[in-house]
């Protein structure tokens, strides 16, 4: 079969027409109509060979929502027609402790969609079936990219860390994950405090269900919400000054990263010791919190706010994604 | 009453005679015979003032093992005769959400014995019998001492990290500490690697359960020892070089201190993230899961290695201390 992709042929190059082929899905395989896929400052790290992985032409995009036009042998519970989404995650080897326990995502062979293969910057995507997930019909084609990965990374991080309902919820940041993270938190029940340097965001936030806003000066650091935190988030891709976040975790609490700080973490032992305070990190999520975190997205009408764009316009998105000007996802879809 | 105790009157003094008066045990205080006191590292540091926090004349001694011979008219679960033993911890406030939970070690006001009183370097000791421990009476009186300190502390360090049963336990240090955890670990059922500088530590820690050792030389990187560990438990109070000791842990495998290095934790975030590891600390423990340590010592014969020495000769038993000359405990007994 043939596939029209949008590559990077070369680091940091602009996306031009890419054709290649992929045989018929043999087993578990499956092929996905692409109807729309998010874009992701990762997808811009791998255009951009910023992890030293990236092999060129690049088709990225891995926040895929799509219709099955065709299935392997052995896949039983995908047919043609289905309306699903794939995540950052193209495979893993369904076998060691970590896949068995349902955490595919920590398992030491996991692939990336982009990096294992072509991504969903095409009109179709070659894929394990495995890795594609059914949407509820409550979730709309255009947003459901943006759930499939950012959603699946906060919404696994909260629930990692602890979170169940009638928590205090701090989330630092207010962007791509963040803007979830606050729907999440809040929709299950949670009192929601999130910590930004943007009035606008903030406001934001409030609109989403955060009951308390921390603004701060950028490279200043913030003042203590008005109760402790059971956990947590941190949604930035930035080196925060992390010893006067922990004092604002309650005992027991957990500051939990999924934004990748540009500097290792520096750590005073004593705020940890004194309250039993932990520090985690989490990547994404295993296929049974996926099909979890679809069902209430849909259940609780969680929605990543995105800016649409025809994939005829994918240079001019992804353009604007690097600006940081998209507010919060941006998503490219067929005309 | 008139109670005879051996105080530092400035930092860093040895011991000397100090009679002082208590009076008679009110409500939920008790007053306790003194039949064998540990003495452990924080006793010098509180001697020594080397936390800021010392008054003098310093009644040091935490660890402690006695009979109970006065109760105030609230005391309902203690009775003259009872044999008893105390920690760390005088007393905390028993009403915040902490003391609430069982985490009286985590409250705001708790309060440690000899920093806020006299402790057990005495003939008799003053005390809430609220922080009062029935002793099993399996549990002989001059091992009592170090269980209720250095026991509870890497007991509850190790539930807290999650240990259960079948896992993979790792233990930094066989010291004071060290040694007692990795009786508790193995004798609950779990596999056991301790990491050591020291030889003779390591054939100890195998006769007392250990299943692998790593020895490492001062200064230099451990080996990875033969199998990915759920938790790994440091009891030293030195800064290691922690990137190293995190790869050994499992997905989802904690890095927990009850051990306090000497500097901040540097950690970097991807081999945490990965693998969705923890990092924690622990301090002591709080009733309950005294009460538990204890049980589980009582039945599983899970005994510190004590060097006995009279009341008498405590500051020989303190120089060997500071001199780090002890395996793997010392105990001031009643001649």
């Amino acid at each position: 079969m043939q596939i029209q992709g949008l590559a990077a042929k070369k680091s940091g190059a602009k996306l031009e027409p890419y054709n290649f082929s992929v045989s018929q899905p043999q087993d578990y395989e499956c092929i996905i109509q692409v109807l729309a896929c998010g874009i992701c400052h990762s997808d811009i790290h791998i255009i951009d060979n910023d992890w030293g992985l990236s092999t060129y032409p690049v088709v990225a995009g891995h926040e895929v929502a799509g219709e099955i036009v065709e299935v392997g042998s052995q896949v039983k519970h995908l047919q043609k027609g289905d309306r699903v989404g794939v995540g950052w995650q193209r495979s893993s080897c369904l076998q060691c402790r970590d896949c068995l326990r349902g955490n595919e995502n920590l398992c030491n062979q996991n692939q990336a969609l982009i990096l294992n293969g072509a991504g969903g910057f095409a009109d179709y995507l070659a894929v394990d079936s495995r890795f594609a997930f059914p949407l509820p019909p409550e979730i709309d084609t255009k947003i459901a990219g943006p759930l499939l990965c950012g959603g699946i990374t906060v919404y696994s991080g909260l629930r990692s860390a602890g979170m169940s309902s009638g928590q205090e919820i701090g989330i630092i940041g207010v962007g791509g994950l963040g803007h979830m993270a606050v729907q999440f938190a809040s929709k299950l029940g949670n009192r929601v405090t999130v910590f930004t340097t943007s009035e606008d965001k903030a406001e934001l936030a409030s609109q989403l269900g955060a009951d308390e806003t921390v603004i701060l000066k950028k490279g200043e650091d913030p003042t203590a919400p008005s109760r402790e935190l059971d956990i947590l988030l941190s949604t930035v891709p930035t080196s925060l000054n992390w010893a006067a976040y922990i004092e604002f975790l309650a005992s027991d609490g957990t500051l939990a990263f999924v934004g990748v700080p540009d500097a290792p973490l520096t750590l005073p032992l004593f705020p940890l010791l004194l309250k039993r305070r932990r520090v985690m990190g989490s990547p994404i999520g295993g296929r049974a919190i996926m099909m979890e975190m679809l069902s209430v997205a849909a259940q609780h009408k969680i929605e990543p706010i995105v800016e649409v764009f025809p994939f005829e316009q994918a240079n001019e998105a992804i353009q604007k994604v690097r600006d940081n000007k998209i507010r919060y996802r941006a998503v490219l879809t067929v005309s």
